[in-house]
């Protein structure tokens, strides 16, 4: 096998546990722990490309799902692969519709082959199977593309938790086999196996005996608890070749982030920033904001006194509150902006914090700035 | 009486008639002829104020009906006034509402006090009257505020359009009484008088005696054909003092700017290019391109080759017309930025032309270029 497409480079670990990476990727450097935005359709909604850029993101994912939709991966690639399509220059992934395929779509039939389902778009008949999954990553051309896995929601009895994950493992390997774009595309695992610490220990132990260039842990953030998950997570990433990256996919609130990076994972993305931003909903030092709240409304101070984002270089809390009470496009547009680049400082100093040793602390810090109890 | 608040330079007059001239504000100075785009609610739609600014926006109109019912002009004023609460730091000018009580106010009655109607957004009954338009006005703080006229719609009985401009007449009187903010803020007349010559002189000829900062022509594109307006415009114009600007109110499309400037206007105000961007309509220098149709799918070419605007610099025509097939809101921010930018662009050329003195064979290239017969 030729050096893969995407390479990690460990720099340092804190002492409680957290990891400083860095990831090498055919369109740039990626320093880790990071938080990539999502771009579903080849676009973050409501923020464009050198907005996005001025957030601090350095890798952004597309969903091959609705790419794959609309406009169709050959579409895509036409318009000269994902990258150019969406004018982003820097790393990318993309998902591999495992997860839209449990979220999204309607009359979903599962089978060993793959899945299949009616479109949320227009009701036609899809096909999703690995092989077609990997054929649609490459039409995109991301830096990096994920095996297609089979999602369980939970809570769901053992058995299913334990047959999807083994399911998973065979696709997984389908996945390696089917991929042609090796050169410049990277391919990244995903860990099954719900809560169950033994089925997680025996999905990463599969996945790496097939071995992949990262490795993510999906199957969370599903309905379960905080708590079951952070704990799913913990006893999740000892079982992980500490020489590749950990994504911990779909997660999550500013508070996960900072508990997955204590338990060794070093990428995270959620549509969360962006989603809470156009319903008014504000990430900020001090905690969240509703900006529909009356209070704000004759309030002149920004979202963060210390952010060097648009809204809070150039607008008030009042304003920000009258463009959502307008129904005005600019609302969602600065607190998607906001959110976004909150989200980016936060890694930041998570990554100085590790880089200086004292991660537990910093973490401590946060959540109490943020509300939490000690 | 002091000097006024804004101050108009003619630079030079070119052969057709076509003005080059200068706008002293408090808030910096305009180039003329110049395109101001429409911020309604504090907001030019979908665009960021630096954004805006990078379009070459000069001058920014606010909507005093708009800002009045939502966040209420108090709201304003306590956050800083227009300028500050909308981010921007340049020149604005504010209308007076009488547009908006005659194209969106239910139930709408006007006697010789003023206007009463139900909000079109709650239906609670407001009072709009000579006095409480400036006195709103002043509360916003434009630059530029604009007198409270009766509009009526075209075609409309000969009497009815005397009556309304003599009682335009009347209560630009009273807004020039009820201004007191005349240090930092200048006052335009508006000529009414449909599309009868007799009765836009007389218009002209009464504001001219009470003496404005600028005059404004209202009532014109409001469903009359375009030629008729190109021929109001014409008329008009020679009623007006050379030394002082003036405004085309709520017009128009490209042509019609070109056809302004020739007649003598300095300043237009329009929503065409954010409306018609949020519709997936662009303006380019070849004429009109409607994004939804399918020619577009897989075409690789920015909207204009020339244009320097976020939109042509980093996307392609079958990205933009992907957006708006999924619904992105990046589609009608991007196109809404490259017609912003398009009508600037075009204002930049007309000055030149106006300084290089070849006015009429500019206008007529242009008008071959987007197709219009000779």
């Amino acid at each position: 096998m030729a050096s893969p497409a995407v390479r990690y480079e460990l720099l340092s670990v804190d002492p409680s546990g957290a990891r400083r990476g860095r990831l090498h990727t055919p369109h740039g450097t990626v320093e880790l722990p990071t938080f990539m935005p999502v771009g579903t359709l080849g676009t973050v909604k409501g923020v464009d490309i050198e907005r996005l850029a001025d957030t601090g993101a350095q890798i952004v994912l597309g969903n091959t799902y609705h790419l794959a939709l609309r406009p169709g991966e050959e579409a895509v690639r036409s318009l000269g692969g994902l990258h150019r399509f969406s004018g982003w220059e820097g790393p990318m992934l993309t998902d591999s519709g495992g997860f839209q395929v449990f979220s999204l779509a309607h009359k979903r039939k599962v089978t060993e082959q793959g899945a299949r389902f009616q479109s949320h778009i227009d009701g036609s008949l899809i096909d999703l199977t690995p092989e077609r999954s990997i054929a649609i990553q490459e039409a995109l051309g991301a830096d990096i593309a994920m095996v297609f896995d089979e999602v369980v929601e939970l809570p769901a009895p053992p058995e299913a938790v334990r047959s999807a994950m083994l399911r998973s493992l065979r696709w997984a390997r389908r996945c390696v086999d089917a991929a042609k774009r090796t050169d410049d595309q990277s391919l990244f695992g995903i860990v099954q196996g719900g809560l169950d610490a033994e089925l997680r220990a025996e999905s990463a132990a599969g996945l790496t005996e097939i071995g992949f260039a990262g490795y993510a842990i999906g199957g969370l953030s599903v309905g379960e608890p905080p708590a079951d998950m952070y704990r799913a997570i913990g006893f999740t990433t000892p079982h992980l070749p500490a020489d590749r990256p950990r994504y911990l996919m779909g997660v999550g609130t500013p508070r996960d982030l900072l508990e997955g990076i204590e338990r060794g994972v070093d990428m995270f993305d959620c549509v969360m920033p962006t989603r809470n931003g156009r319903n008014a909903l504000a990430f900020t030092d001090t905690g969240t904001i509703r900006l529909r709240n009356a209070c704000h409304t004759l309030d002149e101070r920004p979202l963060d006194e210390g952010c060097p984002c648009l809204a809070c270089r150039r607008h008030s809390r009042g304003y920000l509150r009258h463009l959502f009470r307008a129904g005005e496009m600019l609302g969602p547009m600065l607190v998607s902006v906001h959110n976004l680049t909150h989200y980016q400082r936060l890694m930041e100093a998570a990554r100085a914090a590790i880089e200086a040793g004292h991660y537990a602390s910093f973490k401590q810090r946060r959540l109490a700035e943020w509300g939490f109890a000690a």
